[in-house]
This record gives structure tokens, C-alpha cells and sequence, in this order.
């Protein structure tokens, strides 16, 4: 371990500093100078055009989908569309740029015991200073030397898990549409989570069969561990239903099926980002650990609980903590907004815990609270900004999906184990939805259709967390083979599944074009589950008035001997009725996207006639002080129908407004 | 050159790959692979706990501007506060966190002839990949073992160039005030240009004589050539009076002066910029390099022109050809914008520009052209997205500057440099100033008073731009020194010159409280130059009408003879007289700041009134056809009393529009 700091190995070493040491050495020492330099800006140059390379990809995508758009094109999302422009590139640059000259061949030279982070190079007298990049296996050492091009388009797995996929996750849970989401939540938390550990438990023991088989016909090479094959569960376990649920937007399809995909599909990104790091985790304990072992197993699903239930706390403390009373000042709200977000996900990774899931907590919990805080100006400018920021994140990963089948190094395809990937993700995907959704259906009044299990049936698209999972760990060939096999299921489910999506709807017979506010509000009730209740009115009572500026007074809710605490408490505001309505706006509107569609074509007069009706109900006393049932009630229920006409303080109605006062 | 490819050095390596050779070195490996990956997550932990350090001061700052803000506090910007929190924590690093244990020493091997971009090391039979980070002169070896933290919350410097410059420098341009820049165009590029160039080569000679003066006196250990005195007039002539230009803001101090003082910083950063690299372009060509050569002089001239002609014209091109039509769908327009700026920065880059350069008038070009094309929702989206873009990487770099002054490792204060530095930039701004100010009046009507003079001569702040460019190279004795004397100079013209400025403008007698549109009209044609009178009608008469949906239809503008080519390239909106308010609009209203102190207020019934009065003008045929000279008194004069109300559009009075439509 102690090393002598400067041992300087090896004759080139010495000959060089030979040569550097004699006289007038100053001149070549000038040109070697100039020479590295000259190595340094074209590396700069590289590095620019293969991000040009990138945002280029992403502009055609854009203008491909506009095209689309414009047309009404729906057999291809965006997502898709960027995955096909990316495997062009990568067609090209893979055969169409010339390999790199020897120039660039690494030097090995030998260190004991372990590598170090930094290492200090001596070159012809001069000291460079080198930082450890990764563990390149045996058999691949001269794969390293390849086309420049090729390994300046290849980023660092951690580039996804800390840069692009913290805002789509992000996004995913300050968009999640609330009221629809809380009515299903104990289906969708059945799903996300019982429902991901099946399937991961099944495609892992199907693979490992698959495995065996594999070694058995002399198709397997290397070494394939089973907690590679539950590994590989649990990465291509994380569904991303991106295509349908966007063709589900734009047709208007039932929201409560939209609800348990978009719930389940946010939810298992965070049970398969846990999952895996728990069975990484559980891997390295000894020699014999690649078998199964009930302790090891259990050491497992108590690390997942931990991470979980850790993350889960993180999110949402700080979610709550982003307590923004800067009201005058939208451009300081928004940073801050965002600054906190991010700190989150930090935060979360500082304590070892996974900060993707942390962000996602967080971002529920800052659109259920933070959200009624902010400025007018700053909630569209939050929701704005993380929608750009979402939009650009997803189609980079897509795009780059598609540049990886051609420019990733280290391709593993075996067809037995591809075609047993597929039948396994297929079985594995029924042995989630079919027993599961018997079981809720068990509790459920408002029956889970069998309609809507073979539509859950056939969304169980792949997408940017399976990849991301995926491509973080290809150091071996059982992850070799696991990750270009998730390439081709993300390919093929969202090529194939995401353009039968209008087909498939059709077919099954799921109506569309539903107004998500005018669903029958005579279910309300009886759909909230007991638990969901019982949160609620917590929740309603006693979190909000404390935490935001918007629901009851506490001291209406809290018994009378805490009189003292509960004006303590109370922001001012609340008793502004104003307020009042601006809580119960933000419940529903929450996505952008939806807005448009909904309220889009409301006019001022609409708002005008809802005024007295809408100040009636929040002025009379009575109500204010109503108890929790009849606000859930008002909220889930009654409120629907006022909905639309308030919804749109929050939407940018100006050229609506302008013209409705011009045309008068 | 032609290395073998696996030369395994010394004799560590050959005992460590004897050693994993032996039998039962499968649980030491294993071992070791935890080791390792438990060294990978803790280097991860501390790279979060560092960007998180930097997440806290941007939060401590946001917080505290919030209570200046309220308290109207005008002391101390906001940059200024980012730098002291910057050095607090900078403090609390370098003196609070413990030395790094021995473990990460460097080891150091040796290679011939040049550097490699990548290095395979063998460690106990296992292969690792480096990468090159930088050359570490002799004298600094031992300082590369350093305390772990101080070196994660340092960055590469490149960081600043191609990720926090190009936000601010963007910003910058899309949010130029457009009349008064243009209307002081000549006076700016004077300013930027001949000033900058000769405040460079009057502090670069000072700096020469100074550290002439230290050789004497035997202050200087080591070499400081005449071209680092020259890179160092450069790099302090780039001036960022971001204090005083808020100030100015907040307490509408006169316009002319604010453009002046507003255009310049902006213009000299990109001369700057472009100036250092062509010293530094221009030093390496031989033993005699450093001393002054008349050739070489003027090829670093002809590099410098090439430089930025070349990086004007991508930009300029970039931002014309960024001609969105995806009005319905303002996500993939902001998206799309957002792509084109960035591309320009890489794609100037990449062609071996300066990215910065053509960022900046990518954005002017972008607020010039773009902006009219696009939809209402995406000119707040973009402005909203840069302006939060901005804010954070200003705040940034102003807080990595507090923390370098104790985190960075190589600092070289020298008393004497010091203090001849502040009077080399003090006497660099009054030849800069005085002289071209007098040259300029002799032109203008509108004189630059001796008070304007005083004024910009106190306003020569130092900033971002300074900093990043000190901090790119700090490989040699000379450039340190350079960096530690910057950092100083920033910090005191930020806290005192910026801190002195409300007392500067109440005792040189500039006026405050200025309506930006009130101004008066009669001077408006006499101040513009017979070249910007030239260019604005080519530019409204045929640019405009090009590549905006705005402007005079060209088959007006056009002779007759060209009928069709007018009628094919004239958008069909350009004949929709709502198309043209817009255009007119845009010229005024470009910062989302001044907008909403000065057309807040105003109310609906004040644009329903303006209604008829902006019809007749643009609805009558022959003053749609009028001249180009016509237009241009028509945009810079009087239409500015109807800007009030017409600029409604573009502001979100939503509340005002509601309480409006309440209120009858």
C-alpha cells in the first residue's frame, strides 16, 4: 500500500528524460508543447461535434414529430422516431468513419496491489496527470484501441443515472395527475410494487432455465451467475408505457386506466432502480454467493426496504421543506424550486440512498404542497422548465438507444437467450397483471375489466429505466449479453407494442375521448379506499394549513384547547378565500398537456358566470368549516363540474382572453 | 511512436500478476472488487457532497437576495453575496475537513515521447483504463496530493467555457435592449473594440514594466514573458458591470447610459475572449517568441479578425436560420430553439471558433429574427428558460470564485504585482474611456456628458468572463500569478466599485427614475448614424420580411419588376396587420424584468382604448408602404408612446386581465 510517491519505472522513462535533459531541449520542448496542444483542441473538437452529433439527432426528431403532429401520424412516437434517426447515425458512424490510426494506442504499465484514482505519468520529463476510468476485462483489451469517433459518442452510464434521469423522473411525479392517481392508488402501489417483485422473481428464474438450457447446448461461453439472471429481472422489470400513454392523452382514454399505467409505470422505475441495486448489493458476499441463500435473500429485501423507505423519506421531507414564500420574485422562486429538486436527488446519493427514487417522492410532494405556495408566474415557469428539460432528457436517452446497437464495443447477441428473454418478459408481464388484478378486483367496487388487463397486458413497454439500468454495468459478459438483449426489447416494444397502441384500443374496446372531468362523480365515494380516507383527512386538516397557504383554518380543524398553536400555525392567507380555490385548481391541474386540451377553449365568460357559484361555495361558512368527508367529497366529487371554468387562472388563456374582450 | 502495445514496466506488476496467478485468488479478487467498488461509491458520495456544497451556497444566496430585495438593501448584489458565501465555505474546506490520507498517493510511471490519451494500467492481473486530465508542472507533484474535498469542488476549468459561459453570454444577447443599443451602436463598438484593444495593450505594458520592476527588485522567481503581460491586459480587459447595470435597472437610471455601459460589457467579452486566444495563438512559434515581433503582431491581428468574423457569422447565421413554424406546439419550439443555440456554440467550436462569441450574437440575431416567429408561449418559455439558466451559472461562478480564493492549490500573491495591477487597470479604463469618449462627441449630437464619462470609468467592474479566462490556464508561474491577482481584482471592484454605485449616481448628478419609452422623441432620427440608417432599411425592407412573419410585404418594397419573388418569399401572415404590432412590439420589450416594473401596471381597458388608434396606423395602405425612413421614425419615435399599451401582449397580465374583467 505504501507506495514510494515517485517511482519511475521502466528504461523509456529514463530515456526520455535523457533526451529532455541535454542542451537546447527548449525548442522541441516548444514543438511537443505545441504538438499536445494541437492533441488537446482536436480531442475539444471531437468532443464537440459528437454532442452536435447528438443535438442534430434531436432536432430532426423534432421536426419529425411536428410533422407527425401535423398530420396526425400515431403508429410512431417520438421516442420511437428518435431511436431510429440514432441507429442511422450509428450506422454511420460505425461503418462510415475511417478507424483510428495507431496514435492513440494505450501504453500499459503495472501497479501493485490495486489501481489508483489518480495516477502521475512521467513523459520525456514532464509529469501528466491521469484518472482512473474503469476496469477493461482481459479479453477486450484490444478493443480499446477503436474509432476515435466511436468512444467520443459512448457516455458514461453514470452520465444517465445523474443527469437525465433525474428530470424525467422528476417530471413524472410534479405531473402526476392527483385525483385520478389517489382514487387508484391501492391498485397502483399493488401493481407497482407486489407486482414488479413478481416479475422480477419470474422473468429471473425463467432466464436462469434459459441459462441452464444455454450451457447445456454449449451456447454459453462465459459464466452466467443466477443473480445475473435476477438482475436481469429486475432491470427489464421497470416498464415505460411512454407510447401509450401519450397516445392515451391524445384520444382521451378512460383516465382510470391511464392512471394505473402512468401510476405503475412511475412506481416500478423506482421498485426496479431499488430492486437492482439491492440484488447488486446482495451479489459480492463471499464464493458461493451466486447460489440462492434465504439469509442473503432476506439481507436483500431488507437492504430494498431501507433504500426504499430512505429515499421515500428524503423526497419527501425536502418536497415538503421547499417552503417558498417569495412570492414577488418568480425568478428566485424558480431557482430555488429547481436548486431544491436537484439537492434532493444529491442529498439522497450522499446518505447512499438512490436519489432517483428520492426525486420522484419529491416531485409528488412539492406538486401536492410546494405547488399551492408558489407565485402564479413561478408554476408555470417550474412546470415549463422541467418540461423542456424532460422532453429533451427522454428523447436523448431514446436517440442514444438507438446509436448504442451499432457504437457500443462490447455487443453480446445470443439468440436463445434474446427469444427466452422475450417469452419470459411476455409470461412473466401476465403472472403481474392477471393474478394481481383477480385479487384487487376482490376489494375494488369499480371492477378492473378484463378489457383493461389485456390493455395493461400489452403496455408493458420497456424504456429509458431498463436502459439506463442496463448500461450501467457491462463489465461482464452475463451484463454484455443482458444489456444488448434489453436493447432489442426496448426496440421492439416500442416500435411494435407503441404502434398497436390505436389498434389494440379499438379493438379491446376502451372508450376514448372522455373528458376527465366529467366522469360519473357517483363512484367517487365508494372508490377511496378506507386508508386513502384516513390519509386524507389528515392530510386535508392538518398537513395542508401548515404546510401551504390553502385549506381549512386549524383552528376549525384542531379540537378547541389548542386554540393557542393552531393561529401559531395558520398562515393568514388561508382565511383569504382566494386561496381556497387556488388549492383545489392545483389538485387537478397539473399537466400541462391536459390543460390545453381541457380548458384550452374555455373563454372568460365562462369564468365570469362560475364567479357568484364559486364564491357562494367558499364564503359560506358553513362549508368552509365542513368536515373532511364533505371536502373530499367537493374535491373529488361535486367540484368536477366547476373545474372547468377555473381551471384557467392557471392555464395562458391570452390570446383567448384578448380576443373574447375584443370581440364584444 | 509506435509503442508496443502491452509493455508491462517494472517489476510491481509482474510480482502482483504472479500473485493473482497462484491458486485460490478467486476470494482476494473478489475482495478486491469490493474493495474497489466500495472506493467508486465513496469517490461518487463526495462528488455529491460537493456539487451539493455548491447547491447550499446558491440556496443561502437566493435566500438572502430574496431578504435584500425586501428590504431594498442596494450595498451588495447578489454576486457579491454569492463570492462571501463562497469564501466562507471556502474557509471552512480548507481549514475544517481533515488531510486525505496517504491512500490515494499518485504512483508514477513512465512512458516515451508524448502524452497518451489513454492509459491501460495492470494491477494484480487486472487491466484499468485511464485517461489523461493534465499536465502537472514539476513543482507542484507534491501538491497533487491534497485534501479530497478540495480537489472535488474543483473544476476543470473548461466547465466554465462550454457550460456556464455560454447561458450567460446567450442571455446577454437575447435580452439586449434593442432601440438604445442600437440607436449608441457607433459609440458601442468604439467602446468594445478600440477600447478593449487599447486598454489590453496599455495594461499589458504596465504589467511589463511592473514585472520588470520585480525582476529588479528580485520579486519574481521565475519566468513572466511579454506576452503573458499582454494575456493578462486581455484577459482584465473584459469588463461585467453586472452590479452596477442592476442598480441601473432597479432605479431606471438613464437609458443611453445603461445601453452604453450594458452593450460594451457585453461586446468586450466577446473581444476579450477572442483577443486572448490570439496572444495566445501567437506565442509559441519559436525560442524568441516572447519578446514583441511586428509579424507576429499582425498575424495574431489577422487571427483575432478571423477568429471573430468567423464566429459572427455562424452565430448570426445560426440565429436566422432557427425559423421555427411550430406555433402550435410550443414545447418542440422551445426545444428546438433551445438545440439551435447550443448547436451554434458547438458547431462554432467545432469549425475552431469561439463558441461564446457566436452564442452571443446566435442570441441577438435569435431576439432580432427568431423571436417574431414565435408563438406568445414560447417567447415567455425561452426568455423564462434563459433567464433561470443565467441566473444559476452567474450565481455559480461568482460563488466558485469566493471558494477558489481558499480551495485553489496554487495561488502566487505577489504584493508588488498586486498593486501594479490596479493601477494598470485604473489608468487601462481612463485611456479607455476619456480619450474615445472625447473622439466619439466629436460625432455625436447627443454628447456624452463628463458625467456619463465618470460614470462608465467607475463602472469598469471585472467579472465572470475575467475569471473564467484567468482560470483556463494555470500551468505556469506567470498565469497563477495572473489567476490570484483576478480573483482580487473581482472581488474588490464587486464589493466596493459595486457597492459605491447608488452614492456614485446621486453625486454625479445622473438622473434615476427614467421611463425607458418617455423618452424625448426629437432626438431620435438625429442620433442615428448614416450606417445603422442603411442597414435598418435593408434590414426592414428585406431581412425582416424574409425570415419574420413581420415587416412590410417585400412585393412593396421590392421593384415591381421582381413581383414574384416577392410574392413567393413573403410570408402569407406578413399581410395580416396583427403579424405586424407584434413586430413592432418586439423591439422594446426583450428584458422580462423592465417589463413588468414598467408595463405591469398597465391595464386591459388601456390596450382596448390604444385598440382603434394602432388599426388606423397599420391598416392604412400608405403607411404600410412608407419608406423605410418613415418606418424606422415610426419604430424609434412615435411609436413609443403607443408602446404602453401595446406591449400588454407579450407581459402576463393574466391577474390584471381577470381583475379587469371583474371589475365592470
Amino acid at each position: 500500500m505504501a507506495l514510494p510517491l515517485l517511482v519511475l519505472l521502466g528504461a523509456g522513462g529514463l530515456l526520455a528524460a535523457e533526451r529532455s535533459g541535454g542542451g537546447g531541449g527548449g525548442s522541441s520542448s516548444a514543438m511537443e508543447e505545441l504538438a499536445t496542444e494541437q492533441e488537446a483542441e482536436e480531442s475539444h473538437r471531437q468532443d464537440s461535434v459528437s454532442l452536435l452529433t447528438f443535438i442534430l439527432l434531436l432536432t430532426l426528431t423534432i421536426l419529425t414529430i411536428w410533422l407527425f403532429k401535423h398530420r396526425r401520424v400515431r403508429f410512431l412516437h417520438e421516442t420511437g422516431l428518435a431511436m431510429i434517426y440514432g441507429l442511422i447515425v450509428g450506422v454511420i458512424l460505425r461503418y462510415g468513419t475511417p478507424s483510428s490510426s495507431g496514435r492513440d494506442k494505450p501504453l500499459s504499465c503495472s501497479q501493485e496491489d490495486r489501481p489508483f484514482t489518480t495516477l502521475l505519468v512521467n513523459v520525456s520529463g514532464k509529469f501528466f496527470e491521469y484518472t482512473l476510468k474503469g476496469e477493461i476485462s482481459p479479453g477486450k483489451i484490444h478493443n480499446v484501441e477503436q474509432n476515435d469517433m466511436l468512444r467520443k459518442v459512448t457516455f458514461d452510464p453514470e452520465v444517465f443515472f445523474n443527469i437525465l434521469l433525474p428530470p424525467i423522473i422528476f417530471h413524472a411525479g410534479y405531473s402526476l395527475k392527483k385525483r385520478h392517481f389517489f382514487r387508484n392508488l391501492g391498485s397502483i402501489l399493488a401493481y407497482a410494487f407486489l407486482g414488479t417483485a413478481v416479475s422480477c422473481f419470474i422473468i429471473g428464474n425463467l432466464m436462469y432455465g434459459v441459462v441452464k438450457l444455454m450451457k447445456l447446448v454449449g451456447q454459453l461461453s462465459d459464466k452466467f451467475y443466477y443473480t445475473d439472471c435476477l438482475l436481469f429481472g429486475a432491470i427489464i422489470s421497470a416498464t415505460d408505457p411512454v407510447t401509450v400513454l401519450a397516445i392515451f392523452n391524445e384520444l382521451h382514454a378512460d383516465v382510470d386506466l391511464y392512471a394505473l399505467l402512468f401510476g405503475e409505470s412511475v412506481l416500478n422505475d423506482a421498485v426496479a432502480i431499488v430492486l437492482s441495486s439491492s440484488i447488486v448489493a446482495y451479489q459480492p458476499t463471499g464464493e458461493n454467493t451466486h447460489a440462492f441463500d434465504a439469509a442473503a435473500f432476506f439481507k436483500s429485501v431488507g437492504v430494498f426496504l431501507g433504500i426504499f423507505s430512505g429515499s421515500f423519506m428524503m423526497g419527501a421531507v425536502t418536497g415538503v421543506v421547499t417552503f417558498t414564500k417569495l412570492h414577488c420574485f418568480p425568478l428566485l422562486e424558480t431557482a430555488l424550486f429547481f436548486l431544491m429538486s436537484w439537492s434532493t436527488f444529491l442529498l439522497a446519493e450522499a446518505c447512499g440512498f438512490t436519489g432517483v427514487v428520492a426525486v420522484l417522492f419529491c416531485g409528488i410532494t412539492q406538486a401536492h404542497y410546494t405547488y399551492n405556495n408558489l407565485s402564479v408566474e413561478s408554476r408555470s415557469r417550474t412546470k415549463q422548465l422541467f418540461e423542456v428539460l424532460h422532453f429533451l432528457a427522454e428523447n436523448f436517452i431514446f436517440s442514444y438507444m438507438g446509436l448504442a446497437l451499432f457504437t457500443f464495443q462490447k455487443h453480446m447477441f445470443s439468440p436463445v437467450f434474446i427469444i427466452g428473454a422475450f417469452i419470459a418478459i411476455f409470461l412473466g408481464r401476465a403472472a403481474h397483471i392477471y393474478p394481481l388484478s383477480f385479487l384487487l378486483n376482490l376489494g375494488r367496487r369499480h371492477k378492473i375489466s378484463w378489457n383493461f388487463q389485456h390493455m395493461m397486458m400489452f403496455s408493458g413497454l420497456r424504456g429509458a429505466m431498463a436502459f439506463a439500468l442496463a448500461i450501467r454495468d457491462t463489465a461482464t459478459y452475463a451484463h454484455q449479453m443482458m444489456f444488448s438483449t434489453t436493447l432489442l426489447i426496448v426496440f421492439f416494444t416500442v416500435w411494435i407494442v407503441g404502434g398497436g397502441t390505436t389498434p389494440m384500443l379499438s379493438w379491446l374496446q376502451i372508450r376514448v375521448g372522455v373528458d376527465p372531468d366529467q366522469d360519473p362523480p357517483n363512484r367517487t365515494k365508494q372508490e377511496s379506499a378506507w386508508l386513502f380516507r384516513l390519509w386524507y383527512s389528515f392530510d386535508h386538516n392538518y398537513l395542508k394549513p401548515i404546510l401551504t397557504h390553502s385549506g381549512p383554518p386549524l383552528t376549525t380543524t384542531l379540537p378547541s384547547w389548542c386554540g393557542l398553536i393552531a393561529r401559531c400555525l395558520t398562515s393568514p392567507q388561508v382565511y383569504d378565500n382566494q386561496e381556497q380555490l387556488r388549492e383545489e385548481d392545483s389538485d387537478f391541474i397539473l399537466n400541462d398537456s391536459d390543460l390545453t386540451v381541457t380548458y384550452g377553449d374555455t373563454t372568460i365568460t365562462a369564468n365570469g358566470s362560475s364567479g357568484p357559484h364559486t364564491a357562494t361555495t367558499s364564503l359560506d361558512g358553513r362549508r368552509t368549516k365542513s368536515s373532511s368527508e364533505e371536502a373530499l367529497e367537493r374535491d373529488l366529487g361535486a367540484a368536477e363540474h366547476e373545474v372547468a371554468s377555473r381551471g384557467t387562472r392557471l392555464v395562458f388563456p391570452l390570446e383567448d382572453n384578448l380576443r373574447s374582450l375584443k370581440s364584444p
